[in-house]
């Protein structure tokens, strides 16, 4: 079909937000929503959480192909190397992270920005494939250097180089604290991230297929796709469920809160997913690990959990809502140690992973993104009003 | 119609690039394809273009409708205002413009990404909608004074301070070449500007939608738009129709080299376009605006669109390629005094009226970007394979 032919006929006029209509094709991964399923590349990514590292998934998304233990060796030893900040970026650090609070996307948006710069980053028409893929690499392991030098810089503390020696997790807490992490907070990090490498077309992926359909550098890419995480109704999720949490105070206030906020209309926090119409799968898996953590938190996060759950049912019958992957996500961050500011941040370590693969995916067979509206205003050629006298040009 | 009933059911399948989608509502222009029309909120934008100051289409999209006298005078002078650099910005343009070529889209992406940090730019959900359309007011603004001063410093030059007794367009050409324009100068560039601030949903403007929908901050919607800008395949065109011309070399050599590169399936730059069937609106002004600056290169161009129109239509009949904007714009800003490596800059710098105008109407009815994709790899759940062997996780 050519697009002129839609031009002229009636166009296909999509629901808002583009909500279940299929953009493009993908071997990337895949969300079930009525089975709370999702997979990388075929493989249920649950399992792969439940089993591996970082360094596999990332192998399998950038590489195509879970590793062998060869594979995997090399890859963890290579994705060490690519911690080290190109030239001219770490003395730029401070005076951006001085622009905006402790754990800020906006700040981690002008790095990485920066970084893709320094790195040399080209519009992808213009660079052979592999070297777009070798910079797909490096943005990725940049992204959780940049995070945590730039959380610790706006809180008063020098930034602490990455170490070659530590795998993707236990790299990523030593940079924010300055320890190495014990096992139990490193293993719950490590599950996080595992889980929220890729979803489907979510906010962001979907906005850095759109941007590197232009042709745009992998620097346009990643930076326009933070952007999108930054918003309270894609990223910025897992900090807000900490102050509905901290906002409903004690168990005995759940009921009555969470019953207010649902007839007051407010959307509750951590609870509805476009694609999910059941228990988030990621939910499961992070509420386990939280319960192995034995935080506090927990005890009190399940009672709002099942509060929630049944006052939703009851109040908007039929909507199918549960807890998603920010419900639990803070709880286990928290747990591990990561301070809450981080929350956000944290999702783009691992979720630029997932931007990575579906771009590499796109400009393998790309048609630049550009839709239609529908144009809804006065009708077109208006008179120019009266009182409009420009003058001379 | 229900998100949950779409997924179930088979969900429409989009042709590739969104292609004839229409995936909004929108009051602020409109391109009729077939006619060679667009206009600017309902107005013959080619008409405002040939009349008013880029304050003028400003004031119509930003506010709604066309200034009257006083509003225009208000409007320009507030406007002036708007383009003093934020505390925290101007230290590090010296270190970001290093990174990257004079003109270049990706050290402006860092700089205004910066800019609104220093802003202060939160996601539009948590404050005043007035702070929104004041953030969206001031860094249009910035936009052209962080580009003229980067280019400078790319260049070995220093930063020049805008000046607020300065018109938009005399304004921009004076903070590059440190001189105030002609008149004729100024005249070509400042429509080749109002001629460029909107354009239904481009790749950029969609974009600007996308990530705005998420709930991101201006800062998070402008850096996205504009990387999608930089891309070869939307804003990065004019300076490449130059390279074209550069490569013919001589008048003689257009037949020849036009029909070897057809031949070859080599892309024309400055000709074709998603939804014009006809000629562009924007490039038939510009051409006339060309000619009345009796540049050398205009009759050349003149001589290659010609030859090439005739050639595409004889080689590639029913595609209805014709020249578009850039075509005539590189030669229109390179008479006006602009180097080639600002040809995209400049761009930018008119479009992000339009973005704003865009991100505005969205946030007012917004419902998140969250499309689906059609999964076509291998049949999941697979199988992990025997070589993964993860180990401890």
């Amino acid at each position: 079909m050519s697009a002129s032919a839609d031009v002229v006929s009636a166009p296909y006029e999509a629901p808002a937000g583009l909500a279940g209509v299929s953009v493009a094709r993908t071997k990337v991964s895949d969300v079930l929503g009525r089975q709370g399923f999702y997979h990388y590349r075929g493989y249920n990514a649950v399992d792969i959480a439940r089993r591996g590292r970082v360094e596999d998934a990332w192998h399998l998304l950038l590489r195509g192909e879970l590793p062998t233990p060869q594979q995997r060796v090399a890859f963890a030893s290579e994705a060490a190397g690519w911690r080290q900040l190109p030239d001219g970026v770490a003395e730029l650090l401070p005076a951006i992270a001085r622009q905006s609070p402790p754990g800020s996307l906006a700040s981690l948006r002008t790095a990485i920005s920066l970084a893709a710069q320094a790195l040399g980053c080209r519009p992808w028409t213009d660079q052979p494939e592999e070297e777009t893929a070798a910079q797909a690499a490096r943005l990725s392991a940049l992204m959780p250097v940049l995070a945590a030098a730039l959380f610790r810089l706006a809180s008063g503390l020098d930034m602490i180089q990455p170490r070659a020696d530590l795998g993707y997790s236990e790299n990523y807490l030593y940079m924010i604290t300055g320890q190495e992490p014990d096992d139990r907070s490193r293993y719950a990090v490590e599950r996080y991230l595992m889980l929220t490498i890729d979803h489907g077309f979510n906010n962001s992926t979907f906005t850095s297929r759109v941007i590197a359909s232009s042709g745009a550098d992998l620097g346009a890419v990643v930076s326009g796709a933070l952007g999108a995480l930054s918003g309270p109704f894609h990223g910025g999720a897992p900090a807000r469920v900490f102050d509905m949490l901290d906002s409903i105070g004690s168990p005995d206030n759940a009921e009555p809160w969470l019953r207010r906020a649902i007839e007051d209309g407010d959307k509750l926090m951590g609870f509805g997913h476009r694609i999910y119409k059941t228990v988030d799968p990621r939910s499961q898996l992070l509420h386990e690990v939280a319960r192995e953590l034995h935080s506090d938190r927990v005890e009190f996060s399940e009672i709002v959990e099942k509060t929630a759950v049944e006052l939703l049912a009851e109040l908007k019958p039929g909507r199918e809502l549960y807890a998603n992957v920010e419900f639990y996500a803070g709880v286990v961050l928290e747990a591990a140690g990561l301070p809450r500011e981080m929350f956000s941040a944290t999702f783009a370590c691992s979720r630029i992973i997932g931007w990575m693969a579906n771009v590499l995916e796109q400009i393998d067979d790309n048609r630049i993104f550009r839709p239609l509206a529908h144009y809804d205003g006065p009708e077109a050629p208006r008179e120019f009003p009266a009182a409009w006298q420009p003058g001379q040009p």
